[in-house]
């Protein structure tokens, strides 16, 4: 009976760490990104693009030549941004700002996934540390739609976010040359997108 | 050289409606829910839903006796409503308004699931419809995480989306009951958090 009321303990411990979890990743929501949706309407949030990135993850495996676990990819882009709750997004063009956010970032991973239960907060920590070194396939993969899923975006809201950085095609290329690394037919379409973003007036040459 | 050509022209043809149905999904950002943020600051959007609906899917997995494909599940959930672009969502205690809406949403799905190459329409199309069903283990863990995670929200927003449409416990009771279906532990959890929610005054008895 003691056995059994420990136990009833031990559950009810690890399903509040867990719903602690559910509840802070909330926040995720109000983490607001540069990328304006399609119809340019309002900036998109953290955790909308982890879901659309999550679902594009899922539509377009077969455009990587290389063996992919697809469960393993879902888990990394479901998570990979949740460091910005405490970290921020910081845009992908401000260089000066990547640089210091590096260590803002391993804080907030070690604060965020450590809500959970140790073995989780592991498991989450390692799917995150392997997101952020882009080594594996799946992290490959992962990253190069983390950057083709804005692409998207500005491309369909007409260099919205673009022009009011006043980012350039050079610079464009530079950030999602990795695209390649993953996925050469992805690349090839990206690089025609950003020549018609060019011809359109979206990005300058 | 002239089989080469095609083959571009069909990567091309492919590839081109995949990413239409990638920007068409951005509409999911527009939906918006009866579910405040847990800070009560706003209304949710079904896209922030399903994306945090993903990730309890990955994390409350052990709380499901039955052998689940976790895969299968969070495509079902990643795409489940979809079909909300066209069919908008429905207060989910307006009894009236939900009979409407099947109908409307097997509309949307037929356009939106149909933007994709016909293989892919077909599997996402079956995903749908299974999530719909609610009868394999998949698709009750989906349909019961889909009804928890609504209940997280309210509650830590103390009750804010049922004071606006004066739900009372019953209603909430029967609405959320197929918890139990897929997990008796966290069917457990949700009825002690309406209890609290009752005590509290976020709910009516």
């Amino acid at each position: 009976m003691l056995i059994r009321k420990e136990g009833i303990g031990l559950l009810k411990k690890r399903l509040s760490e867990q719903l602690k979890f559910i509840i802070e990743i909330d926040k995720l929501k109000a983490v607001w990104r540069q990328s304006y949706l399609t119809d340019g309407s309002r900036k998109e949030n953290s955790a909308e693009h982890s879901w659309h990135l999550a679902l594009m993850v899922c539509v377009l495996q077969e455009y990587v030549p290389e063996e992919i676990n697809l469960l393993h990819v879902l888990k990394m882009v479901l998570i990979h941004d949740l460091v910005e709750i405490d970290a921020g997004d910081t845009y992908c063009y401000d260089l000066a700002g990547r640089a210091q956010q590096a260590e803002k970032e391993r804080k907030a991973a070690a604060r965020i996934f450590n809500i959970l239960p140790a073995d989780q907060a592991q498991k989450l920590t390692a799917f995150w540390l392997e997101f952020e070194a882009g080594v594996t396939p799946e992290a490959r993969y992962a990253a190069a739609l983390d950057r083709l899923q804005p692409l998207l975006l500005n491309y369909a809201s007409q260099g919205k976010s673009w022009q009011e950085h006043q980012i350039e095609k050079q610079q464009v290329l530079e950030r999602n040359a990795l695209i390649k690394d993953s996925s050469p037919v992805l690349w090839d379409y990206a690089l025609q997108l950003f020549q018609e973003a060019v011809e359109k007036g979206y990005l300058t040459e």
